[in-house]
């Protein structure tokens, strides 16, 4: 038995212990975004930092002006090279709990079409992601009693919520942080069987809008006939940010847009027709850009959606009311050559042009992150494709995403490191979304991956070694 | 001292106690549209029950399909003819209680602008407008030892959330609620100094509609450049409901609506030259049908207004999130002519027909009333009128409304009862707005009008009698 095939052993007996583990990990209720859950973000936290430290990491819970962030550290190995693996164990809030047939909080193992799932909020988004590389490298000093090289683990608890913190905590560790790859794992598989590396990830701005009327609430019998109704004026806002092609009518939005690169255009092209990702979503109702396919406008143009919509009435009852106030919350995901900041103020202007005089508007939200696009040929994400390839003896596939990952374009810019993007979420999982889910199968191989990616990159640093 | 005297300073001199026990009626939270609210407004109807008990009503709690109605009769008096006074004890729901600076349901007397004011939902609308003909006959009796004629008194508490009970209510009831004359004691004065009756109402319609797309709440970075977005296809819908004349863009709307009689659109034009109305309510944005005045507008054309909207993140924090539907609430304000069901129809049709193909619409919402237009010359209006004059010293506007008081129209209907629309309430109260106020002067000016409006009818009454 080689080391490999006892590590890949090594996992395969641990999985019911890695799983159970995993399942308390999911039962901790770490959104983000709502601060009554900033003590279940610190339960998270420590929960990661003991079991880091349990499998021989020196783990901290590094405090940021958001929440805590879970560095861990393999010390020296004697070996040349250090990788950072990044995580998050924040979640996305649980949204309506009534469209979920699961508790959110309360995964147990599911026997479904074959397979053992579990479901709750982050079992997919991202704390299997961020377990199946702790499982493997638990693995890895098990059976050779060190791990393969320096290792650093960061692990945020921000991501769903913006990632506020994020450049300070850079900016304060750059040293701890420095190395010569980092892999950020949360991100998708191409499909069920075929692994993919992430090599283009979209910008991202959130921002409140609300229109306001000149007026407080009014009874809409007696003054609808005459007085402003902000919903309509926001619904007419937001109805006219596409135009009939799908192209976004904001002046100024596309300036600086790169085009997909040709080559990556005719990879897409061809992946837009092969994927089975619209059998589970239908595209009916949707706009897309014309003129470019579906994989395209997801992975390579820039878009606005709309998120949230509240005004007016939200009782049970009718209610004959005039509202106020009507407000919306949008996304743009950018494509490379956008700037967030540019982005908002132009969309700030267009709305500004478009709100009645006399009434007014107000804006919420800053900061934002812009498009990254990664080195597709380095020898770093060869070697973590052909890792791949070996567990899922398929082609890895380059992809982009439509989300973001504001940490990767940090790196890249902060530490200048370069950043190889992988994980094995699905699109069917439910992320964001209610009965977000995952299965035990994926976990499995998900850590026999790293195993074999942590072993091409092994392979790798001694051929260059022995060049030295 | 006459008796008419004699009743006046019976009231005057009972003001304080007046207001005492209207603030302690105040502060039920009787808000009918709310189950949770169901045990205040039963409480309220008991409140109702026991006060005009107390002045030597017979009155019962009676039950129905909702919440329940409170019918107090005088008994024979001996003298011809049978009065009967409407008002309703329920209150529209809060809203944003944020809104509020004064507690919705804590009443207290706080002096302001010189006036004596109390703050609190219901307070004008509408607990102070049958609490000012309860203490008008309180003094009547107290002084004459007896009515001034058989008075039938009906309390509804359904009023603000549709009234769904009462037609099987008034068709159970029709011998108790015959009368003469009926008086909806539930509407505005023309002006702070200048009393009004209300002749032209309009009829009502709500309407709930949600736009689901095929798919479930998605990732909205993952799928928003490809996938229905619920609340942008809403959103549109909402938008093009007006055309850029303010015309109403629904197929067949506008069929069978009655032109505004040719002199009341005189009247009208002229009260809208000189009302103050619009130096309280801004028109600023708002889209009033183009050929009409404001107030022909408000009082005599159809209209739709959007009294809520609902879709995607409601949360404290940013979510990436591509929604599976989104929900609106309108109310359609209807015109002579316009038959509730059939707007809902065709709503429902124009609707249907702008949802794209994949994506579903349902629709939440049944009933709804017919605009209402009473007599303007009947010799009861003409005594009515004459009993405000001499409260006020200054002439009755014979006025239209936005709003709707569906039993106006089920009086006429079912009853064949001639109706009297009169109130205090003026447009600054905030009713079905944050704040609602009414003030001491107008309760015991209220209470003093109805005791001239009834010395009229008695003298009406009496010179029929003679003449017969």
């Amino acid at each position: 038995m080689t080391d490999t095939e006892k590590m890949l052993s090594d996992i395969d007996d641990n999985l019911d212990q890695a799983i159970a583990k995993l399942l308390d990990l999911i039962a901790i209720p770490s959104i983000s975004s709502d601060p009554e859950n900033a003590a279940d973000i610190r339960r998270a936290a420590e929960w990661l930092f003991h079991e880091l430290s349990l499998i021989g990491f020196e783990s901290e819970i590094i405090e940021t002006a958001g929440h805590p962030v879970v560095l861990a550290r393999s010390g020296r190995t004697g070996k040349a090279g250090r990788l950072l693996f990044y995580g998050h164990y924040d979640v996305q809030p649980v949204g309506d709990r009534e469209q979920w047939s699961h508790a959110p909080f309360s995964p147990e193992l599911v026997e479904e079409d074959g397979k053992k799932r579990f479901y709750g909020r982050g079992a997919s988004d991202s704390k299997s992601q961020l377990w199946s590389f702790i499982e493997a490298l638990r693995a890895w000093k098990a059976v050779n009693g060190d791990f393969p090289t320096e290792i650093v683990i960061l692990l945020e608890g921000e991501e769903e919520s913006g990632s506020a913190s994020l450049p300070a905590f850079i900016d304060a560790y750059r040293e701890a942080l420095a190395c010569d790859v980092a892999f950020i794992c949360d991100a998708e598989m191409w499909s069920p069987t075929e692994p993919a590396i992430t090599t283009r990830l979209k910008g991202l701005v959130h921002e409140r809008v609300t229109v306001a009327t000149p007026n407080p609430d009014l009874h809409s019998g007696l003054f609808g006939a005459v007085a402003a109704n902000p919903i309509r004026i926001l619904g007419s806002i937001l109805s006219g940010l596409h135009d009939d092609t799908g192209r976004i009518t904001i002046e100024g939005f596309y300036d600086g847009v790169e085009d997909i690169p040709p080559g990556l255009r005719t990879d897409w092209q061809e992946l837009s027709r092969q994927t089975a990702l619209f059998d589970e979503v239908d595209r009916a109702g949707g706009i897309i850009e014309e003129g470019y396919t579906a994989l395209e406008a997801m992975w390579g143009r820039p878009t606005v959606d709309i998120n949230g919509i509240t005004g007016g009435n939200q009782g049970p009852g009718e209610r004959s009311v005039l509202p106020a106030t009507a407000t919306a919350r949008l996304s743009f995901r950018l494509a490379p050559g956008q700037d967030p900041d540019r982005v908002r103020k132009r969309f700030r202007s267009h709305v500004e042009a478009r709100v009645p005089q006399g009434c007014s508007v107000s804006f919420h939200g800053e900061g934002g992150s812009s498009a990254v696009a990664l080195s597709e040929d380095s020898p770093h994400l060869a070697a973590a494709s052909r890792g791949l390839e070996i567990e899922w003896q398929k082609p890895t596939r380059l992809i982009g995403s439509g989300g973001a990952i504001p940490l990767v374009q940090l790196f890249n810019d902060m530490l200048g490191a370069e950043c190889v993007v992988i994980g094995f979420i699905l699109s069917g999982d439910a992320i964001h979304a209610p009965d977000e889910h995952y299965d035990v199968e994926r976990v499995r191989r998900g850590a026999r991956s790293w195993v074999h990616i942590l072993k091409e990159l092994e392979k790798l640093q001694k051929s260059a070694a022995a060049k030295a």
